[in-house]
């Protein structure tokens, strides 16, 4: 039985649900007419998933009664900058969105942090709603009302907290996802697990390979339990005044690599594989057992992740310049996140240099 | 004796204060090191008010131990773009702007408009102090944290909610501001009167021209009030949902006229000046008396304020493309600030031909 699974984010007057479930992207119709109260939809989608799933969800729309226009923004990253938001307000003016419009992402991480951003500042504020599309966004990007787009100075520079007002999550659309990205989403599944739910990790250490082969429980299980670690630490602090930053396990180094590749060369996972190993191995120092880091590693290389971060001098000059620019950096420290064992995450605030080891000349 | 006047804005972990004090421009930097915990200010502020006064807040910040760094972009609605909005981010990151770093946004309702979006976008936000130095700004655009640029297709499309940490208004910047801006913002003050404050209503019949001659106490009490009546809605209705909704008693048609007039040639008091006469002419079908419309019309004419409305067809058909545009709407309807008695206001649902009472074919 293929049943729903929802997850409340509860966040006062922004409280919204995470509801997943095989096959219900062309149900959004109906469910949107009930939970937003707009009479009409822009959607935000990507050309790639556009084409895959543009139909589907607009015609799901008429059924409900909601009339819709489409807009289409570069696959991937490129979607992600000022030029495109302003685009995007441009064809909102253009189709005549007000007050009583929302905005529908449907496509992986980049697009919602784009459409995300627009329907934060179009009319200081519409309603919007999250469809994600990939594993990455479906496990971790869509929840928590995080939107953003880059500056050529560094990732998510610009950006807004605007929760969505639902987030509608259909499984089976990871069925046209590249195996590369499948294996790269896994990588904020892995992290979730890590940082909040030992049980959850040796749930992974068994059944991890049948996410990606898209086993259907494994993968809502997988979803589930994900979201439900972000839902509740996101519950707790919405805007990153403390435990939220948990969630960037990995992240400082994933940042970085994927800065000092160019983006795109690198995919986001993968970055966050190596951070993670990266952090690991430093939480050595406040306790965290060498099996455990062994485990960690162990699992993320089972799911085909890289885990051997490229040990030069020059990479590490790159990783340098890159960290010299990263947003989270307060009073010149970084607030590294270690592990005292799995499950269980603090913070640790470090130099840059003592976060490189001495790995490049200051 | 130039007693401070402190309002409270009531916004929970949102609150601020509204500081008024003639002389206290030179005192911003010591406040700023007590209220605001970060090391380092950004000071954005427009090219006549920053040649007037850039001098003095930036010494003030220095002999207060903090950094800072100054971006200056065109005077009044000039400022108010995306690609002004564009720039600042790239000036942010070009001096190293991280989240340890605040904004002080010092000029009228653009500057703090542009500067206060760039607040709430940067980083995901970081916090921003408002120093407003027209009467405009003073008396009403500085608080309640409303930030927006204008798209082509209309005023302030483009926007964010993003409080400030504090409000810091010297009256004494006043002297410099040009005679007809010191006019125009005598428009919002006299509106919170009208929707809000009766004894302020009669308070302004007796001593209005003391303000814009810039009279010390007249002019910090009429500050005083007027932002009075501005914590007291925003405190209550944060977002308008409802009440705030009052704040744009005279705005809808007075928007109009300034859109119609190609922003700049109308000045923006002076159109809710017309705007206010024309909804407390329409406030007499829900039963204002004849005499408090006349009241109106003449403290308005008495402070120089336009009060008579371009009443051809051609000038009714400019509003009416205006107002389709107009992004308060919601159904397609307008919610009107009506007028029951100076002192009580409340919205009144109109459609489009309602609201221009048949002036021009539909």
């Amino acid at each position: 039985v293929d049943a729903a699974r929802c997850v409340p984010v509860a966040l006062g007057d922004r409280s919204y649900t995470v509801h997943i479930e095989p096959g219900c992207l062309r149900e959004l119709g109906s469910v949107l007419a009930r939970v937003v109260d707009a009479e009409r939809a822009v959607v935000v989608t990507s050309e790639r998933v556009g084409a895959l799933y543009g139909a589907v969800v607009t015609e799901s729309l008429a059924r409900a009664g909601l009339g819709s226009s489409t807009i289409v923004v570069p696959d991937g990253d490129r979607a992600k900058s000022l030029a495109q938001l302003s685009d995007i307000f441009d064809r909102l003016v253009a189709c005549g969105a007000d007050r009583d419009t929302f905005l529908v992402a449907v496509g992986g991480g980049a697009v919602g942090d784009l459409a995300g951003l627009a329907a934060a500042t179009y009319l200081r504020g519409v309603p919007w709603v999250q469809v994600p599309t990939t594993l990455l966004a479906q496990a971790d990007a869509s929840v928590g009302g995080k939107t953003a787009v880059n500056h050529p100075a560094g990732k998510n520079l610009i950006g807004a907290f605007h929760q969505p007002r639902l987030v509608w999550i259909d499984p089976r659309v990871l069925r046209t996802l590249p195996a590369r990205e499948l294996r790269s989403g896994m990588a904020e599944v892995v992290k979730s697990a890590v940082i909040w739910d030992p049980q959850m990790f040796a749930w992974l250490e068994v059944h991890a390979e049948r996410v990606p082969a898209l086993d259907t429980d494994a993968v809502a299980h997988a979803l589930e339990r994900a979201v439900a670690v972000k839902a509740e630490i996101v519950g707790r602090d919405e805007r990153e005044g403390g435990i939220r930053a948990l969630l960037n396990f990995g992240h400082t180094l994933g940042h970085a690599i994927e800065a000092a590749s160019g983006f795109g060369e690198v995919l986001h996972g993968e970055a966050i594989s190596l951070g993670m190993v990266f952090a690991a191995r430093r939480s050595r120092r406040i306790g965290l057992p060498a099996r455990d880091v062994d485990r960690i590693v162990s699992l993320l290389e089972r799911l085909g992740l890289p885990v051997v971060l490229a040990d030069t001098p020059a990479q590490w000059c790159a990783y340098r310049r890159a960290l010299a620019h990263d947003k989270k950096r307060r009073d010149g420290l970084f607030w590294m996140v270690l592990l005292r064992e799995i499950g269980r995450a603090e913070l640790s605030p470090c130099t840059l240099d003592e976060m490189l080891e001495g790995r490049t000349a200051a």
